[in-house]
Parts: C-alpha cells; structure tokens; sequence
C-alpha cells in the first residue's frame, strides 16, 4: 500500500518516521500541517486522521496511524530494525515507552518553547513555572541514556534499530533546549554512529 | 521462567500487568515498594531493576522490564489479547502510547496528587499550578475515548485486549482525581464490559 506521512516536518516525532523510512528503501508522500496556527485542530482532521490533533499520523492505504513510536514499530515488524528475541522486543518497546514518558515531555517540550514557540519568556505561567523540573528531568534522562550506553553501542538488542531511532530524533537536537550533550560522553559516540549508518537523513532533509 | 512483579500496588500501572496475568491464568510474585519514600531510588534499584527509579517492573528470571505497557506487550504476545492483524497491533501500540501520553500524566497524576500524594493543597506551586491544564486535558482524553468507543465494544481489534487493560486500569479510577464519568456513557458501558470478563479482577484484589 502506499504510505503518506501526515507531519509537521520540523518535529522530532515526525523525522523519526522519515529516518527509518529511509534507512527502510520505502518511498512515500508527505503532507505538511502548520501546528502552529491550529491546521491539526480542524474539524476534518479530528474526524479522519487523528482525534487527539497531534501529527505525525502513517496513513497506508485508507488506514490512520497516530503515535510516532507505534508507527515506527508497524514499519519495523519482520525487518532487521526490530530484535528477533522477544525479550529484546520488549526491552525495544520499554525504550520507545521510555522515550515518550521521559525524554520527549523533557527535551522536545522545551526544544518547541524555545523555537517554534516563539520563546521560553512568552510562554504563559503555567507553562513557564515548569521550565526547571524540565530541565531537571531532561538532565536525569540524558544521564540515563549515557550510563546505558557504558559498554554497549545500541539502546536495545544487539544491532541499531528502532530504539535508536525514537532516542536520537531529539536526543540529537537537546542543544535546542537548552541542554549541553558536553558531559554525556556516550551519548555523543552513539549519536555519531547512528549518524554514520548507511542510510542515514539529516532531521531537515 | 518465574515471572517477578516489582510494584506498587495502589498504582493502576502496576495493576495493568496483574490485571493481564490473572486473563492469562499466570502465576507470578509479587514485591511490593513504597514509593512514597523512596525504595525505587536506592542505588541497588537503580542500578538493578530500573535505572528509571520507577514501578513496575516486570522480572522475567534474570532480566527486568520496566514500563508498564512493554510489560503488558511482552506478556500479551502470541495470545488472544493481541491481535493477529498488523496494523491492528500497531493500532493497539497506538493507544498504549497515547495512554501514557495524554491520559496517564493527566488522570493519574491528579489521583496520584489528590491520594497517595497527600492532596493538592499540599503540592508544590510549580504541581498546583498545572491542575487546571490536567483536569482539561484529563476531559479531553475522556472524550476522546467516548467517541472512539462509540459504536465499537473494545479500543483497538475486534476483541478484548490490552489496550482495553492499560485504558482501564486509570479510567476506572477516574473519580480519584476528580473526574466525573457521568457524561461519558460510552466509556461506562466499556468499564462495565471490561469489568465483566471471565478472569477480572479489581485493583486492590
């Protein structure tokens, strides 16, 4: 069937799919929303690509796939982008469960405040009163992915697969944020291998 | 292998995995932490059972799964609580991760605060003033999964499973944090259906 991707190419969530298509051979079709002024809020897309109004949705064929890290895993079943093992499965889906949890509300959100945001200063109260137990979280996810990475070159299983990529979409620009990748030593080197992999697109290619 | 449940048992993460063992007729252990003081930050949790200091954590022998829904994902393979069909396994990963994302931070986290967390009075300025955008995005989610449910029985396939299990675990307990069911009529008949299963079993069971 063929693939479109619904997104917001900026986002780190929807480059994520982008990546593993590309390292996947798969061709497929973009189309582009402007979150900013409400294109994923309208009435039209509420009802036929994604009710909760978020971008990036895989549409194969009449289907809608909301979830960046469920799309990854639907796009990365029988490839060499998911572990054979089950438990290594599992340890892949506590990755991307992780990533999402963790990670992303931490670094992507302060990531978009700081740029497509328009600022952390023009940010409401409420919002704003937030920025340093983000920051915190952020620094504590970093630290994580770096002691894990002591001594093994992939997040999950034996080979770079689709935990790599959910980690490194934003893992990659936290400079955006605010955080400096100086002290993560291990994150860095993987950062450069997953960077160097056959295949690999930049997150503005 | 001998399956280890390390929890908390109040929390409905935690009662995801015993609510799915007890459909799958699976013994298990169960090791029980307070969270409330602590024992998931001890150097020894941290760095054997869950770098991320949190509960649950599913042992399978000698490895540690965290994350409540790669948990529900591993067990769930190869069984009835799985569908068989690709895309409607990506579809049930969809609303995994969309329960960690815009229902788990918004429900559960005011249960938590209101419950085990001493009340909301007593949080921190930076919690309390994020109560009003829970409590809105908590009814967003809400609705979202009324109209879902809306002329379908279960949240992804065509049967029970465990998107039905991780949704239930916090939405039945919704009124903990403040949310009233009344206006979800689709969401009760789901609890109720859900509750009505051969093999349920209740959260402080």
């Amino acid at each position: 069937m063929s693939l479109i991707l619904h997104e917001f190419a900026a986002s780190g969530n929807c480059y994520k799919i982008r990546l593993l298509l590309a390292h996947l051979g798969r061709p497929f079709d973009r189309r582009e929303y402007n979150i900013l002024n409400g294109e994923t809020r309208t009435p039209e897309f509420l009802a036929t690509i994604n009710s909760s109004g978020r971008i990036p949705v895989l549409q194969d064929g009449a289907r809608f796939l909301p979830e960046s890290n469920a799309a990854l895993w639907y796009l990365a079943e029988g490839t060499q982008f998911l572990p054979h093992d089950a438990f290594d499965r599992a340890d892949t889906l506590r990755w991307l469960f992780w990533e999402q949890y963790n990670h992303e509300p931490n670094i992507a959100t302060l990531r978009y405040w700081a740029t497509y945001g328009g600022g952390w200063d023009v940010q409401p109260e409420a919002k704003r009163v937030q920025i340093p137990a983000k920051q915190a979280a952020g620094e504590e996810a970093l630290g994580i992915m770096d002691t894990h990475l002591h001594g093994r070159a992939w997040m999950a299983g034996a080979a770079f697969g689709i935990a790599d990529i959910a980690l490194y979409a934003y893992t990659h620009v936290a400079a955006d944020g605010g955080f400096d990748l100086g002290r993560y030593g291990h994150v860095r080197a993987w950062l450069e291998r997953v960077a160097s992999m056959p295949g690999h697109v930049p997150i503005d290619g």
